[in-house]
Order: C-alpha cells, then sequence, then structure tokens
C-alpha cells in the first residue's frame, strides 16, 4: 500500500502576516465582530488560511516531531547495542500516516485487535516487528499470528493462552508467547494473571510443556504513569523479584521483558509541559494552567527507558543470567505532543458580571472530536487575536446537548465568532475517541518543512454509505 | 435513494431450541467450557444462528416496534384533528433504517447539522417536515435551508438569529424561524436565550421586523427528564406565563410551541421499564436490577403530549387566542426501546471468594460500542445460558483499558466463555456514540415478522481506506 502521505501533497504558501483587507474579508464572511491585523501562524503557514482549505475542525500533524520522539524512545537501546524494542500503541493514535512515519523511524506495531494486526501488516511491518496483546484475540487472528510468526503474543490469562496453543496447533506453527503480569502496584481486574494466582505457574508450565508455543517473555503494564526516577525503580524492582520467584518456582527464565506503556505514559506531564507544536506558532504569549511541573521532576521516554535497562542488566548480571531484552510499548509519549487541533467559535454567550463574568464560546469541535479534552491539561491558543485582553471563557461543543462541555473554564485572549483556537498536544486519543455522528470527520494533515500533506481526507456527507449495503 | 432495509433482505429459518448434537458444535468452535441443551430466542430465530451469519457484536432493531412508538407519539395530535407534530432526534439514532421507518410512519427530522440536513433529504423527508436547531448551523446549511423552505429553524442564540437573517437575505427566501428560550428550570450554559435576558426582546423584535424571516415558533427544551404528570404541568405553567410575558412585551403571539425532546425523555424509566424486545425473548426468566419504577407513576409519550396540548389550548382559549401549535422532537422515547445488541463473552476471570466472589466477563463491545451502558439501567440478558446459576459479575470491554468497564455489578445466570449476551434498549446513542476505533463497526439489523434485513453492513478491514485519500 502507498503511504497515504505522499499521495495528495499541497503546498501552502507561507504567509506571515494577514494584509488589513484580507483579513476585513475574512472576518466578514466569519461574521466577526471585530477584526485584528494579526494571527498567529504555524511553521510559517497562516492558519485561517489552512482551515479555509482544509476545513474547520482540523488536525495537523507534526511529522518532524514524530521522528523527534521515535529517537529518543529508541536511543537507549540502541546505546546499548540491542536494536530497536519499542512497539507504538495502535490503540492510542491509528492514523496511518502517523504509524507509517514511526515504522520508518525503526518502531514496531503494538496491536490488540485483529484489525490492528492487520493495519500493521497492511503498513508494511515484518511480523517479527508485531506484537500482539489484549483481552480480545480472536482465534482467526491468532492463527494468522502463527502462521506469520508474530514477534510475540502475549496471554491475557489462562485462558487466553488456551486459546493461543490451540490456534498454534491447529496451524502447525510455534507460537512465541509471553504471559501478562499483574502485580499488586499495577492494573489489576481483567488484565493479565494476578502475581499470587496459581494460575501463573500452571500457565507457565503450560507453554513451557507445549510443543505449540515458545514461551519467551513476561508483559507487566503498569496502568498507572511511572512519573519519576523512584515510580520506575520501584516499578522495576517488583517486576525483577517476581521473575526471581517465577524461576525458583518453575524454572522459568525470560528472554523479554514487555514493560508494556506506562512507563512512558505520565500523562499529565505529557499534557502540560512545552510542546514543541506549540513552538511552532509564533506568537505564543503564554500557555494556560496547569502549568508545566518542574522539569527536573519528570522522568523522559530516554531516560526512564535507560534506567529501566540499567536495573534489568545489573540485577541478572548478579544473578550470573543473560539480561532479557526490554520491550516498551509507549502511546501517548510517542504521538501526544505531535498533534494540534484546531477548532472555531461558531458562537459566543456572555454570562455573569464582575469577578463571574464567563464568556461561553461554541466551537465546531466538542465531545465527538475532542473527547480527551475533559480530562484537562491542553493549552489552548487563539490563533486570530493573540493580543487581546485576557478573559475566562468556557469551551463547548456544537451538540445540542448539555454534556458537551469541554473545559469548564479557561483563561484566553477574548474569543470572538469566527475566532479560530488551537488546541495543542492532541496526538493521543483524539482521532481514536472521534464518534462524529452528528458531523463528519474533519481532515487530518501533515506538516514537514512547511509543506502539508493528507493524512485523511476531510469527510464529506457521503459518509452515509457506511449504512447503505447496496 | 433506496431504502436500506429493502437492498439486503436475508431469511433466517426459524429456531426454537438447538439440538444437542448442534449446540455441542457450536460449544467447541467458541471454546466454552459446558454446553447447555438450550438457548434464548429472538421472535424465533436462533439468536446464536444470528450471531454466527452476521458476527459478533451485532445491532437488531425491532421494526414493529418503531412503528408502535410513532403511532403512540403522533396519537394525542391525531386525536386532536392537528395533524402530525413529532420530530425524530436524528442524533439520538441516525441509522436511516431507522429513520426511514419512522418518517414512513409519520414522524418528521430533527436535525442539528448540516451533515442532519442532508441525511433527512436524502431520506426523502420534504423541506417542510424538517426542523433545524443546535447551536452549530453552517451558513450553507442556512441558506439551503431558507431556499427549500424548511419548516422552521430555531435560533439558539441573538447571534445565531442574525446568521439566520443573513443566510435568507443572501438567497432572497423568507426562513421561518423561532426562538429558542431557556427558562429557570431547563438547561442554560449555551442553550437558547436566557427568559430573563433582553436579547429576548431584542431577539423578538429583529425577527418580527426583518423581512427575511418569518418568526413563528418559540422554543423550549427543558433538557431535564419530565417524568410525571407534575412535572410536565409544572413545565408547561412555565412556559405559558413566558409566552404571556413576551406578548404583552413585544406583542408576538407564536404559532408554534415547540417543546423540544425532554418532554418524553424520562430516561431512566425508559432503561428499566419493561421493553417490548425483551418479551421477544421467549424465555426471559427475570430481569435485572434496576427495578422497573410502579408504571403509575410514568407518563408515557402519549399521555405528556396529550396533557401538553390540553393545557396550551385551555390557556391560549381562555385568552382569546388561538392555540399555538405542540411540537415535540423526542430521541430516546421514540427509539431506545427498539433496538437490542449481542455481545460475546471472550474470556473470563473469577476473583474474590464468599460474597466478595465476581465474574468479571470480557465482552467484545465494550465503550466503543456502548457508552450508554455506563450509565446503567440497561437490563442484560445470557441468551446461551439462561438457566444457569445467577452469580455476580462485572462486564468489561475487550480494550486493553482501565476505563473500558461496562457494568461494575450485576447479576446473571453464570456467564462462560462464548455466551452470547443480550442488553436490552440500546436504539438512543449507542450507535451514534461509538468509536470503533480498535475494532471494526458490527452489523446493525432490522427484524420483522421473523425475517431479518440489514441495515448496516458488518465493516470489514477496508474501512482503512478511510485514511487513503488516493
Amino acid at each position: 500500500m502507498q503511504r497515504a502521505r505522499n499521495v495528495h501533497r499541497v503546498t501552502v504558501p507561507p504567509v506571515t502576516s494577514q494584509s488589513s483587507t484580507r483579513d476585513s474579508d475574512r472576518a466578514s464572511a466569519l461574521g466577526r465582530v471585530s477584526a485584528s491585523s494579526t494571527e498567529l501562524s504555524l511553521a510559517g503557514l497562516s492558519v485561517s488560511d489552512l482551515v479555509a482549505e482544509y476545513g474547520s475542525p482540523l488536525h495537523v500533524v507534526d511529522m518532524a516531531d514524530l521522528d523527534r520522539n521515535a529517537a529518543a524512545a529508541l536511543a537507549p537501546f540502541r546505546d546499548a547495542g540491542r536494536g530497536a524494542d519499542v512497539y507504538s500503541s495502535y490503540k492510542t493514535n491509528p492514523i496511518p500516516g502517523v504509524l507509517g512515519r514511526l515504522h520508518d523511524a525503526g518502531i514496531g506495531a503494538e496491536a490488540i485487535s485483529a484489525y490492528e494486526v492487520w493495519l500493521a501488516l497492511e503498513l508494511g511491518v515484518p511480523p517479527e516487528r508485531i506484537i500482539y496483546n489484549g483481552p480480545a484475540k480472536s482465534q482467526a487472528s491468532l492463527r494468522q499470528a502463527a502462521e506469520l510468526g508474530v514477534e510475540l503474543v502475549n496471554a491475557n490469562s489462562l485462558g487466553d493462552l488456551r486459546q493461543m496453543i490451540a490456534a498454534a496447533d491447529s496451524v502447525g506453527s510455534v507460537m512465541r508467547v509471553g504471559i501478562r503480569i499483574s502485580l499488586p502496584h499495577m492494573w489489576g481486574g481483567q488484565f493479565g494473571l494476578p502475581s499470587t494466582s496459581s494460575d501463573v505457574a500452571v500457565s507457565t508450565r503450560l507453554a513451557v510443556d507445549s510443543p505449540h508455543v515458545d514461551l519467551i517473555g513476561l508483559h507487566f503494564h503498569s496502568g498507572f504513569g511511572l512519573r519519576d526516577d523512584a515510580a520506575v525503580t520501584m516499578h522495576m524492582q517488583a517486576v525483577l523479584a517476581f521473575c526471581d520467584e517465577l524461576r525458583l518456582d518453575t524454572g522459568f527464565h525470560p528472554e523479554v521483558i514487555d514493560l508494556g506503556g506506562s512507563l512512558t505514559v505520565p500523562t499529565v506531564i505529557s499534557e502540560s509541559r512545552p510542546s514543541p507544536l506549540s513552538r511552532l506558532a509564533n506568537r505564543v504569549r503564554r500557555r494556560p494552567e496547569p502549568a508545566p511541573l518542574s522539569s527536573g521532576d519528570i522522568i523522559t521516554i530516554a531516560q526512564a527507558s535507560r534506567l529501566a535497562w540499567e536495573l534489568v542488566t545489573t540485577h541478572f548480571n548478579s544473578h550470573d543470567l543473560p539480561a532479557p531484552r526490554l520491550v516498551l510499548e509507549p502511546g501517548r509519549s510517542l504521538t501526544g505532543d505531535t498533534q494540534l487541533m484546531f477548532t472555531t467559535a461558531l458562537d459566543i454567550e456572555d454570562s455573569g458580571s464582575g469577578d463571574e463574568a464567563i464568556r461561553t464560546v461554541i466551537l465546531d469541535a466538542g465531545v465527538e472530536l475532542a473527547e480527551p479534552m475533559r480530562g484537562g491539561g491542553h493549552a489552548t491558543l487563539n490563533t486570530t487575536r493573540p493580543d487581546a485582553r485576557p478573559r475566562r471563557h468556557r469551551l463547548v461543543g456544537p451538540r445540542a446537548d448539555a454534556a458537551d462541555v469541554l473545559v469548564s473554564e479557561i483563561e484566553l485572549p477574548t474569543v470572538e465568532r469566527g475566532d479560530i483556537l488551537a488546541v495543542l498536544d492532541t496526538g493521543a486519543y483524539f482521532v481514536p475517541f472521534s464518534t462524529a455522528s452528528t458531523f463528519p470527520r474533519p481532515a487530518v494533515l501533515g506538516l514537514e518543512d512547511g509543506v502539508v500533506s493528507t493524512l485523511r481526507r476531510r469527510e464529506d456527507l457521503t459518509r452515509f454509505t457506511e449504512f447503505d449495503p447496496s
């Protein structure tokens, strides 16, 4: 399959300021109350021109930022001479143009459904660079994984392991498998075998004894963000202690320790630290709350993987055992800060007075497109009127629905009807969590060296044919 | 456009029980631990056969129930000789086959986006049977509404009204408009003009004086469910008092009072009262909590609209004024109980002991498909094993994500791997709120007289082409 990003390349002429005539025309078309002579630009491109050409709302991906994040994630492993052991969580950002770029940069694919396995293969990812996880693996997809020789399939439960063995048996292949373990400090519930369960030893022996699978790994996804050195160290010590116990109990020593994604998913930090895309906006004056944490507290993806790697190596060297390969499955930390979303103010309504005064802005993007904004922490800019007087705003979506509130309170340069806002750090869970039932899906653009390409077309009204089986 | 439901009609032979041989085969294919010799059926159709043919998860719409609900909603108006003044909220259930059936039964279209207006026209709804609402009407769609002569366009704000006037002016048509009012007991925020705002009189005079619009209506959507006689009466008294005040202030008397949808959206009741679809399951033994409220407390759609109609007529007759037409825009109450969803248990995990024992069931439908289940109250059946011993279950989805929990605790006949559950009353907000990013979208079937038709095909992996602009 040809990469989407190469198919429909459009050059938008760089514009550094709007002439007042031009701006006045635009203001009239959008029904703005007043016009300003300046606006923010994105890598030299006029935001209003981008929106005029590609529609609003609009997603924009900074392709170079994907390279930068991939390099940071891979560096510790490359330094250690262990090759690339980082796999991108497809569910976090399923845009093929994004995934393809990450794969080009040496990142593998972490899939949790038959569809995601199919997508990885379609994107040209070799089977040995695909990890298949999750509690919902279909029999057909497990047979395919066994036949193709997927790098690693992690069993979510004893029952899941039995399904995997049956699938491998049915196609006469040997599947490379891991077992997902839930330690007490990690997500429990439906995720993995509780470390205290007798199923752990049962599963280990079943896998070791089965001629249909090759047990190579153990999977430990914290689920809770590991934000600093201490948290990573604590997590790794628990993982390593568990490996020792399991070895004493069953004799099994893993070739691979898969740490899942939480090692590098410090959500709030990801959302509040200065974003590379925010630097592209040439006149950013300040960022709204929450303020970035002290950078000294934040562990980067590179620091975290390096620390984990050192702890693993030291530990097993002291036991005269080969250190397992480390596998990471980051999502948010790979893509979160590589994307922004433009959205237009359709209407404004003022209420309250004095300290209670607040301006409600009805945007053309609501929870249908920007559900993760409800979690807070996404810096937002008024690109049209960056110099306007700051005031309190409430940001709501276009649905006739009281639940369609994105931000209850945020300080922004005063927003007028027709202004274009930029929401930063939208690269994780914005596109995949979109419902887009009432409004067609917006375009997704890739941006590189001042040139935009179309990663997803803006949906037109024929989306309706989804329902027509003719 | 040909109606989807007529295109691909498939007859599934009625089956009232499974032979033990057949069931044993199926049990093996699904990896079930044990088999039972009976299962629930749907209008004589085997649930397991339906799922085998159309896939799981699976939505099924009872077409006759749509007729029944439409007739109940229309009856009071037909009795009063006023014609049909009920419009279906498209955002609640956007399935064209569902909407087409409601339109055939005399229901109009209530749209809140350009896409929904387009969809209504595509379904053959005459413009004079379309109402256009919401805070996000595009200029292009407003011009179209003016040109076509849409029945009613409700202004959400003074700014919105100005846009509507500008659109009508630009195409040289006169738009039939209403003004949305927010009374103190109703949703506020971005919805309509606060009744206490000076913008109400300003907007009324602006619309009355404009040659481009014909002000015919006032719109009052409570937002909060009106569940009984007292709530409807209180709501209507406030509406009528406002109409009197506005008339004294501006001289304007509405031809139309649009009550929106809340009159007939008693959510919890809708979800917990006995569902017609549950009666189709031929061996329903009991319904889980929450128990249905006493039916004496619940006001039906027919009772509510009749009561509102009587209050309006009596009030304005006493003022020697013509009674306005009443318009209803129900959503949930028209479609909520006409649909069910089948979902399959992919895996089970037991935890706790004694009173704390609970079985976690990993389903192939999670929040991606069934987000409204998190609100609770959806009766759920084990169709495969209806006679099994009841026990506590936790229902979770297939995503590798701790937030993918549908029901924290529910008593069901013990669920085993491969069992098919039926979730009832899924006709409102299940399909439109679906994200389906990790798993392709399931089929939607129409069911009538024991015959199924395809309202939406099961999505295959080529959904991926959504991203490929070639």
